[in-house]
């Protein structure tokens, strides 16, 4: 196997695609309350955020949840192949005594990552939210409204390789699934963690000038 | 009154500034919790987890608390004079029930944000982190440990202008407040709300070019 493909991301780059994104997502999903998934999707909101925002209303609320994923290799049993597992921890999840804006019923709901990888942590998202939702709609005795809440993913890159993880169809179908860029199986260097950003600009500059050729 | 000047930062002077404030934010505090105040925090607090990342070590942990600040203009009774009021509005804040590191408990904890401008919002952060330091202290019933437990500030700017908010004395004392520049009360615009991000970059370069005039 060979190294995967570097793709150096710059900030401007980020910037850009989330403008390019913004008035598709305007368009097709309408969103009323962003989901950033931290830390990678912390950049994408913040930005997304400005180009959502129409002139004389309020910002879109975000509020931030933080997932880890561990791919641990576990052995199946009575098998010498290695199975990849996968194990999705909650570092922080929606703070339901804040504010109205967690409450989810009836809302437009973008969930914001920086990659759609192995989807793992996106079904993860999903599917947690989505009790979060049912759970607030038999609390408030209209179980009729957890199906007026909808969901949507924005990601900058989706890789476009077999997916661990699985989302609703209607997603896709309803074009509440928005990948700002549609990539390989490439490994993406996205700015913020750059040590040297400088050097990092310089070989996303160098990679495009190839591409050009 | 003339209009306040316009500084204008691009994403790799963020960066930038965040990887030149944390040799001193590890040999002056050494944080092992980080929580962004967004939507301003949320790039610096990212950019600044990869810097303060040792080798061998996991990332600090982020979590996100949403602060929002309405500046009201009140009428003092009796007096002609309009005083500014302030009042800041949670829209999110530390989710307890995820994981150990929203136990605050003993640990050094810096609250990450883009500016300290009137420093209404950090004292309120502060000020309400604190009471949950106690809180959790005495639920622990040891109530010692609340004192073992430090607060620190990162901004990228800080603006040298009379302040309304307050913050603990020994947090400059101790270093534990850290600004990446200070400034005067200029009008900070930051790339993440920029619409044109080239020519905001533009308005940076020639700044930066006057300046050395």
């Amino acid at each position: 196997m060979s190294a995967p493909v570097r793709k150096y991301i710059t900030y401007n780059d980020v910037h850009k695609m989330c403008q390019a994104s913004a008035p598709q997502i305007l368009e097709d999903f309408q969103p009323n309350l962003l989901i950033a998934i931290g830390g990678g999707g912390y950049v994408p909101a913040r930005i997304l955020r400005s180009f959502l925002k129409k002139t004389g209303s309020p910002n879109i609320p975000i509020q931030a949840i933080g997932l880890s994923l561990y791919e641990t290799l576990e052995t199946a049993p009575g098998s010498p192949e290695e199975v990849p597992g996968t194990k999705v921890t909650r570092t922080q999840w929606l703070d339901f005594t804040s504010l109205s804006n967690t409450n989810l019923l009836g809302k437009n709901i973008l969930i914001v990552d920086e990659v759609d990888d192995t989807r793992t942590t996106l079904q993860y998202a999903v599917q947690e939210l989505v009790k979060d939702v049912m759970e607030q709609a038999v609390k408030a005795g209209k179980p009729e409204l957890a199906k007026e809440t909808k969901f949507g993913i924005f990601v900058l890159h989706n890789k476009d390789k077999q997916k661990n993880g699985v989302l609703p169809e209607e997603m896709f179908t309803e074009k509440r699934y928005i990948a700002a860029e549609t990539i390989g199986d490439e490994w993406c260097c996205y700015p913020w963690e750059a040590i040297d950003i400088d050097e990092h600009d310089r070989l996303a500059a160098e990679a495009r000038a190839a591409a050009k050729q």
